[in-house]
């Protein structure tokens, strides 16, 4: 295997054979996923930077390799500083940082189909000050370097039962026409992979921790679609589900396909679909209407049979979830476990449910000081033995058919300090704020927040994170386009007005560099609420996850008389929902839990 | 006087002459600013509508009236369908009615000086999709048609004394140039008149309840200034404490002057300055840098001798409005008392003081019904008799040399129901939970928000205005750019980070149509606040309010200890602080107002 250094080399002469004074190496693929797959993980190959956020930008003289504060220490821990710059982002932009360092007049190479328009646009006029102009290539230049590069997943596709999904894609798709037809266009361009996914009720395996394959497609106003995917993964029992009105594709072929809309209007979503999509839609002659995607909305609000499902899923989880506690709460005061043991185990748990497809991300897995970092990811490198008086964070979550899971707990190994007792009863008072919140239609994510914040504030502490993102109904357990974070967080997610049917997590922290993390993470779904005397329509959430939160770690004397009435409640609803599927001491371990607070 | 009738066909008449195929009218100043001189009211003159917020077009064969919801009534009472459609905005826009009725190839003039490049371009964008252009008239036509338009006002200016201020002009000044060192520019156009007053220590009388003075300045990066401003205002006085560094110049020489910055780079706000201001720089080649005024932020943040100043201030108003609500409460439930003549009691009160520069605003004297309208302006024709079983809502404030108040109490006629018991405690607990916050440095108004509707939330009720503004030190009684208010409010005030030194109003209220309204309002300090074991630095509110809430009004069984901890301690601060102030049965009254909640 090359070191990155050659790397490095072989991909600065391609660009010398190409005529390019530059290269961006964005981490992301077609479909702008969070998650990528193996084949797209340029970045990495590159610069071995594993985070899971990053651009790198390659001059003849110079590179630099972006990051955010999450990954200050791990870029420099992987990516060597002889060969890189480390740049700061969002102190920095990499338009700005091309800007001061392309040479005069240079041809800065980007690939069309990992970046949006915006940043195209914002990249071109930040070079074009220096008379350098940003070139789209035809081909990424990675690839034609990286011998190794592995091919795209080939994983079959699969039919998502419509009972599951409770509706059928025919009826999504005659919904979507007819938002087409209200707005005069003529189709619609999908290229996210879980809006794909929702559309058509298919599921895919071309990307770890979410089923959805690689895909686009097209759905017209008369509510026939086309769809672009591999061959070779379409079985006769996904054509039969696609049905006729379903055209089908080579995914090859998409981009040819783009340019046969003549005078015609077609919607894009410019977040959420990359430049080459808009450029060959252009050059076609195609009307751009550049719109969000229609299905985000649509996709977001659970259906009764996707809230069913998700009820199913979470008992079947919690199930998981008590064996896990109770096996880690005795095995690790007599020590010998691991943050990698423990991940092992869970997933055991959960495999034993029978119905697990997959985890729906790679658990966290922290103990002591690395539970303050809230992204942490365990590596046979990292791996740390599970010793007393830490606490052990667990942020994991599980793949189902009928469900996507996310869930965090926190157990102490041994007892722990009071400090530790103040801080989780302060995050409990966060996450109970938020899960009680009654609030008017119309409010958006951003009002809600600081609820989750007031009580670490109180003492002078806070968490760098949302409190909370949407969740997808056996697709991506990060789904948008709703947040509950500070209106000033990045994205926008803040800004988008909550309704009933959205799933979303409710997950508060604390976090003590170099000693210890807490965060408690449940799902909760929003809900119309009937409140008497009520002179407008109100929302509120209905909590679905139900696994004990830690005793030993609260602190009763904190909290008012109605969080404590919150948690007594929740545990004895923990106790009768998930109780019944337990048995012998599983079931007396829960049935301890659950008590009341002393 | 002509009738409104005749004043459109005039102005028709005149845009012939003109050339112009309609003309914009808006309701606002050269400045920008939110209260305007009796020469600017050309909205009011020619369609009889007085709200404080609309904007009128006038076609040749149609005319329209853009009024926001709080003016919904308002605008068919005192403006004639039979000349005007009226049209709810934000719904509709000028600039889409414009696209929509204007004839193609259409010239729509309006007045450069009254409006922001920003409304232009998007006025203009809009028009050019049917042919037609926006013309920026020279002189405004309804100025040519109104025989009677009241000149200008003729007030003189006066320094405002250095030691109320805290920093001399020169410093201020200093610091100005400083900022555009920094930023490598030349100079900066203040046109909002309270950042000239701030910046030169200089006050006015041009506009009501404000003490500014119409004029314009530039202030260079050597630190000297050009001030345009009539002569016939300047005395002796005043030039010898704006020295020689501040050149005087006519307030009608401005325009001219703007076209004297070939190749400099020239600062100007472009949400506060208008579109002329933009036009002129630009012609006279100018190198012009879009940023926010300076002197904003500055303002906001009040310096020790300000705080001081507006702490006496607040004393010495709590004082007459303690005089006044003993009045309003043995007065009222013998009837024969009104909006206006309470009104005018309470001005008599802060006469009495001896102090009283102005009111800050006309008093918002409203009883029974007319409490639940947010705005409401007591007339003539709407003046209410105060009856029993209202509830009496009074928002005031004055201007006193030393500080601008604020102030919102209720006052019960006879028994308050329960209902009215509910409501009111809700809104103190809103209140509260915003004097009590405690924040992170960067924490921006629109995370506090929530905290004041939660408790009306619960009960499935809200209200439809901002939680707080902020307040100028004897400037303008709303000062931005800080905000309490959602986040999705409109004119991005609540993105603004709250800064120490910030004064704010805390003004939750309940409004019940056709019944009764309810507001609280303090004004706080944003101050750093020392946490004990805060792991960053943390900000809160000090209150610097001190008048009784009318404890016949709260529910204590309503409040949490923590909260009747708060207005037990509140009120034994106003005790403690006005109750020296005050003689004989004003302070007996006051005691008794102060007692611990039974």
């Amino acid at each position: 295997m090359s070191s990155h250094t050659d790397r490095l080399a072989a991909l600065r002469a391609q660009l010398a054979t190409d005529a390019l004074d530059g290269f961006v190496v964005p981490l992301t693929d077609e479909h702008l996923s969070e998650y990528v797959g193996a084949y797209a993980q340029r970045l990495a190959w590159l610069t071995g930077f594993e985070g899971s956020a990053g651009t790198a930008v390659v001059l003849p003289e110079a590179a630099a390799i972006f990051t955010d504060g999450r990954y200050t220490l791990q870029v420099r821990e992987q990516v060597s500083g002889d060969d890189w710059h480390y740049v700061p982002v969002p102190q920095e932009s990499v338009a700005g940082w091309l800007a001061e360092h392309a040479s005069d007049g240079a041809r800065i190479g980007y690939d069309p189909w990992l970046h949006t328009s915006a940043w195209v646009a914002e990249a071109g006029k930040a070079l074009a000050a220096r008379g350098a102009v940003l070139v789209a290539v035809e081909a990424n230049p990675i690839d034609r370097v990286w011998a190794e590069q592995p091919t795209p997943s080939d994983a079959k596709l699969a039919p998502y039962a419509d009972a599951l999904a409770g509706r059928s894609s025919a009826d999504k798709r005659g919904e979507i026409a007819a938002w087409l037809e209200v707005r005069g266009t003529d189709a619609v361009v999908l290229s996210a992979l879980d809006s794909i996914a929702w559309t058509f009720n298919i599921r895919g395996g071309d990307v770890d921790n979410t089923p959805v394959a690689l895909a686009y497609a097209i759905v017209h106003a008369d509510a026939t679609a086309d769809l672009f995917v591999a061959s070779d993964k379409l079985t006769d029992d996904v054509r039969r589900h696609l049905g006729n009105a379903v055209r089908l594709h080579e995914r090859s072929d998409f981009a040819g396909a783009l340019t046969g809309f003549a005078g015609k209007r077609v919607v894009a979503d410019p977040a959420g679909s990359v430049a080459a999509i808009f450029d060959a839609l252009e050059a076609g002659g195609a009307r751009v209407v550049a719109m969000r995607d229609p299905v985000l909305l649509a996709k977001a609000c659970k259906n009764p049979a996707e809230v069913a499902g998700h009820e199913a899923a979470q008992l079947r989880d919690a199930g998981a979830m008590v064996r896990f506690l109770r096996w880690i709460e005795a095995e690790a005061p007599k020590g010998g476990q691991t943050e990698l043991s423990a991940a092992a185990k869970l997933r055991e748990c959960r495999e034993a449910t029978g119905k697990l497809m997959d985890l729906s991300f790679n658990s966290i897995s922290a103990t002591g000081a690395h539970g303050a970092i809230p992204h942490y990811h365990v590596t046979e490198e990292s791996n740390a033995p599970i010793l007393p008086g830490q606490l052990y964070l667990i942020d994991s979550g599980g793949q189902y058919l009928d469900g996507t899971t996310d869930i965090t707990r926190v157990v102490p190994v041994g007892a722990p300090t009071p400090e530790m007792r103040d801080r989780f009863t302060r995050v409990l008072r966060g996450h109970i704020a938020i899960a009680t919140a009654i609030f008017p239609e119309g409010t958006v994510g951003g009002q809600l927040d600081s609820f989750a914040r007031r009580p670490l504030w109180e003492a002078g502490l806070d968490f760098s994170h949302g409190t909370g993102h949407g969740v997808g109904a056996y697709l991506a357990v990060h789904e948008g386009p709703q947040r509950i974070a500070a209106p000033n967080y990045p994205g926008g997610g803040p800004a988008e007005p909550l309704l009933a049917g959205m799933l979303l997590s409710n997950e508060p922290g604390y976090y003590k560099a170099g000693e210890y993390g807490i965060r408690i993470e449940n799902l909760i779904l929003t809900e119309p609420r009937e409140v008497p005397g009520a002179d407008r329509a109100m929302l509120g959430f209905r909590t679905l996850t139900f696994v004990p939160i830690e005793r030993e770690l609260i602190e009763p004397a904190l909290l008012s008389p109605q969080e404590r009435e919150w948690i007594d409640g929740y545990h004895a609803e923990v106790l009768a929902k998930v109780g019944p599927t337990l048995e012998g001491e599983d079931r007396a371990w829960l049935t301890a839990k659950c008590a009341p607070l002393g």
